[in-house]
């Protein structure tokens, strides 16, 4: 956890949208310090890997500590990979003002009692690469950015059905069955402001770090909870998931050079230039070499799923704009992620070859119909970096929800040391519990979320 | 069915390599009168609605009868839109010889005797448009092409696992593993395989058409059962599904305009030029007109899987690149799929903006492991063109198959009178089994295919 993490504020209400507007009650903010934090300095702001007692030379469960928010717990851990911890969190209660429209040119926004606010609440994991500059960056930002798309629209949102016109006007008398029977609803216009929201973000962490001269990127999963649903959305290789007492769901899917293969070489087979002659498009099992020549060999392209053989020309022997399986895969022998923000100046190493043509900041966004599901009190969104799903399975994540929350019912802080137990289970401590010993070298963020609270009443308006 | 229907022979083992390769034994062609056909005329080749006794103006269950063939059956009915009939298909025995390789100049075709052909199973239904032409020709052509693409990586498909290269020759020690690590099987070999055999065909019908100053374009479903295994290829909106006692499972997905909207916008804004400043990029809920200039109206555009909303501009009043909702959705006005094959000359009416450069011909391949299942005698696929999946269900065709099937178990032709049982329903007949009278309007053809005789053994080689 980097020192950029301590310094943010966690508020709730600190994505109010601002200063003097009149504030929903804030929840209290109890301090916690997390129990395999066994230093003796660890304070907001303090904390410092150096003072701890347990200081491990590769990894070690340096800097956690507990959000400080009642609707979602986290733990976040360096792996001193970098100096400053590249995984960086957000999370907070989402205040969405409604805009009073009148003539275009008098428009002006009316601050309600905050009653009339519609409220929501907000998680965010952001890992970083290339430092944490980007991270540290969209988790400053990206609540801003949806926050003010989230206005945008919110006239539109609270209606039964969103208007054609955002003024409420009907042009043309059908225009109510024109939008019906295209299936637009209140949620898609807030996964349209998740989309605009993280696009935004990207713009301005592409103008930050070039004014101050920083690099880097990062992956973003968000979580919003807002009228009764839960909406998910991830750009990168961080993963959500819904655990119940008799069901494991995924609530996100991940976005690598692997999984975006397809999109990736079509871009390629369109724009050859973006390759500048240094790489080939073409999959192949492995990097091809001299020897191969003339021979038939496995490949695919950009319109294929399945396999086939081509005989080796000499531009197949150029580096693959795809390398590597698996979490070795890479995009132009860099980046392990195919979607995320920042990466704006990121080059091939040595050449001007970009990387950012290939990346989306758009995320895929899923929809929890929170409101619809017979909720149990046990019931939990588990979202974290790849530094968790790289040791532990869906399976065993939920294994480990299963088997902590039901003899912790009385402790009022379970879902913030199951979030720490989660890590704790990377770090190759806890293994009774999955059976094996399995170790993570990276940075883990973990947040727990109890759905309990996010149901109807709690986020709607 | 057109009389080039009836011309294609069907005979089983008419899909063999060459004249003078030995044959497995065929089946015999028993041909049967579809019941509903009441005239007396009809043989093959001769074929003609105008002697049906009960043809009606707009529609008529005109010239259909049953594929003579055992491992499928099929109905065709004319709704008589076009003088031919724009649905054609094929089907028949797939006998995949075996390539010896040995130096590249002298590698030849060894013919080996029957039991040796890798042996598979061949259905195929495609539904033209503007014309019958490219329907016919892909029906005469398809499997010819398929056939080859298949012969081509033969060698790979009956290996346990697909060599890295072609010949078998290891260059790199761990040639296998990197195969294994990439999750290479026999199967991607015939995904590839499908899918190049379709462009192939694409490209066959483009420089026929061209040949013969013909015009037109058909959607293409093919199914084929291989080495215990039956993969479905889709390009268009024909449907196959999976029906089983207790299940009922989609084989493939449609490719529409609505479908494959992000695909289409994402081309239009790499290559505005193909859109000739005459159609709009944007989607919106119903095409915009001057009244709108100036107002919030809903959109979405290629990156957006949600809605927002944007402050019409005068270019936004141009024809929608996708127009219309559901069955009525429109590529540039003009086509309701986005992939298939043909098309080649297609143009915006009285313009010169072509469709081509929008469609695929590329399908989707879905893998169905019938030596998995473990198969009832009553478990069929069935594949249809958009006629029948417009009226009936994937659910109401299930519940007429399971209606049918087990009352019938002694009749030898019951899948081929579930088929014209299925036609029927398309024609406001057998209202009683679906509850509602539900009538087709459009070319309806049909295959029933038993599964139980596709499991191991029969298509295995």
């Amino acid at each position: 956890m980097s020192a950029g993490w301590f310094r943010r504020r966690f508020l709730p209400g600190g994505l109010l949208p601002a200063p003097g507007t009149p504030r929903p009650r804030a929840s209290p903010v109890p301090y916690r310090r997390p129990r395999f934090l066994r230093g003796s300095g660890s304070g907001p702001g303090t904390a410092d890997a150096s003072r701890r007692p347990d200081a491990r030379p590769v990894r070690s469960p340096a800097r956690g500590r507990s959000l400080p928010w009642n609707a979602g717990y986290a733990e976040i851990i360096n792996a001193e990979k970098s100096e400053f911890n590249e995984d960086q969190a957000a999370c907070g209660k989402l205040c969405i003002r409604r805009c009073e429209f009148g003539a275009e040119e008098d428009q002006e926004w009316v601050t309600l009692c905050p009653e009339e606010f519609l409220m929501g609440h907000y998680w965010a994991l952001f890992d970083g690469h290339g430092g944490p500059a980007a991270a540290i960056l969209a988790a400053n930002t990206l609540h801003s950015c949806l926050r003010r798309q989230l206005e945008a629209v919110v006239e539109g949102m609270v209606a039964t059905q969103p208007p054609m016109h955002l003024s409420g006007r009907c042009i043309c008398p059908s225009d109510p069955q024109f939008v019906e029977e295209k299936g637009i609803r209140a949620e898609d216009l807030v996964i349209g402001a998740l989309e605009s929201a993280f696009q935004e973000c990207d713009e301005v962490i592409g103008r930050e770090l070039e004014a101050s001269g920083q690099v880097g990127g990062c992956t973003a999963l968000v979580a919003v909870s807002l009228q009764g649903k839960l909406y998910v959305a991830n750009a990168g290789d961080s993963r959500a998931i819904l655990v119940r007492r008799d069901e494991v769901r995924p609530l996100s899917s991940e976005f690598t050079p692997e999984t975006e293969r397809q999109r990736i070489q079509q871009l390629a087979f369109v724009y050859p230039e973006l390759l500048a002659g240094e790489f080939t498009r073409l999959e192949f099992p492995r990097r091809l070499k001299g020897d191969d020549l003339g021979q038939k060999v496995l490949f695919r392209d950009h319109h294929m799923t399945g396999w086939s053989y081509k005989c080796v020309e000499k531009s197949d022997l150029k580096y693959p704009l795809i390398h590597g399986q698996g979490r070795q895969a890479r995009l132009l022998g860099t980046l392990a992620v195919s979607r995320g923000l920042g990466d704006h100046q990121l080059r091939v190493l040595d050449t001007d070859i970009q990387l950012k043509p290939f990346l989306l900041s758009v995320p895929q966004v899923t929809v929890l119909d929170v409101d619809q599901l017979e909720l149990q009190e046990e019931d939990v969104v588990v979202m974290a970096t790849d530094g968790l799903w790289d040791v532990l399975s869906n399976e065993q994540v939920a294994r480990l929800v299963r088997s902590f929350l039901p003899g912790n019912r009385e402790d009022p802080h379970r879902f913030s040391e199951l979030a720490q137990m989660l890590i704790h289970s990377t770090q190759g401590k806890d293994d009774s519990l999955t059976g094996e010993r399995q170790v993570s070298y990276d940075d883990v963020s973990v947040f727990v979320i109890p759905l309990h609270s996010q149901g109807q009443g709690s986020s709607g308006h």
